[in-house]
């Protein structure tokens, strides 16, 4: 048994040490989002709980914490279940200081400048952790550049949007665009075409190829993408198909729009 | 308000009508999912709850349920909830007959003969019903000529998998393969080539164009696909990526190998 770390007073139960949570932080949970971001920032990691099955796997997470006092405890799947509230936890829970989007300016500087391949993920929408999550897993796997997120919405790294990741989160610049800003127009100025994909009546994606520094907008589902953002757009694209269903999931057509951008990248 | 009708005693609840379920039928939710089995094969529709507020748009359904004497009955959100075991009902539930899969013989004897380009889709594994609805949804947007259960596997259309594939699940037709069946060798007799998709190690996806006539095979997420599938494989393809995650999601993996089938198609 692994030693428990003295963080909290024993009266303290799990669903307390849930409801606690403090601010400026976000609590991950599953395997490769939690090792993603051990791996990457593991000066943010804050306090961990572990299943005792898990110990092996996260040998060198317990070793930086007690090198560095961070709080770990060996917890049963009850517990886990309580602090993420959710049975998806894969036997681990961090609680990590949050990533802050920072702004869409910050994020267009540290780009590799036009005319330099890059893909951009541009968010109107997409209200399922789920759907978010994938699209971010896809976007990791294809290298793209980052994610913009839009302005005033509450649209962040879940626990649910970084598990489904599976670390493909912390591998993304995040933005968020600022209130009235114009996304379009200051990804044009930094060399992008701005894509909005549409489910009919788009461009056909496979008449031409992606443009090399591509910005790829997506809408929420169900309601898709404001109107305002589909006329800002440089290029409309729809993905082709047998007519058989109405449309992709939008986790799907971003894969396949990302693996296209990519594809394109390598001829 | 609509007539309910009497097709049980009125002491039964939702409830009891759930536990009650026949054998032989399916219960459906999701409104796309439930239509799609509506417009493909109406006397198969056996019950109807729904949600006051989608009177309007299930009105051809309910004008069926009268003029055939098919039950159906007005229910509020928490009925829904409970008869279909989810939130995720989007205010409507059917009892339909079960959709038996076929025989593979009998898939095979439907298709158009080779060398006509046709996509097949072997599954061994995929435990998940939102993925297996996502990977149908992608599937028959992207024509795919049918889909092959393994032997002697739960894997069927759970009411998960069916809202999730949005009315692909209909559009498929679908086949279980039989105990001690030779699947790759039936395959290849009919004209596929049959192709394994593996995480790594693979050819690379974009290399060579696809086969016209082709099976593409995807295993469990987590453990993958049984070796001796992967070896009697003809290919084995690996879609490419930056390698900033292991891997993609089993549904955007299936996604993105359609689209590609299907793109290689119009060239």
């Amino acid at each position: 048994m692994a030693e428990r770390s003295p963080w909290h007073p024993r009266a303290q139960t799990p669903r307390e040490a849930g409801a606690a949570k403090p601010d400026g932080e976000d609590r991950l949970y599953g395997l490769n989002a939690c090792r993603a971001v051990f791996a990457k920032r593991p000066q943010d990691v804050r306090k961990v709980w572990l299943a005792e099955s898990r110990i092996p796997a996260l040998q060198p997470v317990l070793a930086w914490c007690v090198k560095h006092r961070i709080g770990y405890r060996v917890v049963d799947g009850a517990d886990l279940d309580r602090l993420t509230a959710t049975r998806h936890h894969e036997g681990v829970c961090f609680d990590v200081r949050r990533r802050e989007p920072s702004s869409l300016a910050a994020l267009l500087a540290g780009l590799p400048p036009a005319p330099m391949p890059a893909l951009l993920v541009v968010l109107d929408g997409v209200g399922n952790p789920h759907n978010f999550g994938a699209l971010l897993r896809s976007a990791a796997h294809f290298g793209a550049a980052g994610v913009i997120l839009p302005a005033g919405s509450g649209l962040g790294l879940s626990g649910a949007a970084c598990r489904v990741a599976e670390g493909g989160a912390e591998a993304l610049p995040l933005a968020r665009a600022g209130a009235d800003e114009d996304v379009p127009g200051r990804l044009r100025e930094a060399g992008f075409q701005v894509a909005a994909t549409v489910p009919r009546d788009g461009a056909d994606l496979y008449a031409e190829p992606l443009p090399a520094r591509l910005a790829l907008v997506f809408g929420a589902e169900g309601e898709g993408m404001s109107e305002a953002l589909i006329h800002a757009a440089d290029l409309r694209l729809t993905i082709p198909g047998s007519g058989a269903v109405e449309s992709l999931n939008i986790a799907a057509s971003a894969a396949v729009l990302f693996a296209e951008w990519y594809r394109g990248r390598r001829r």
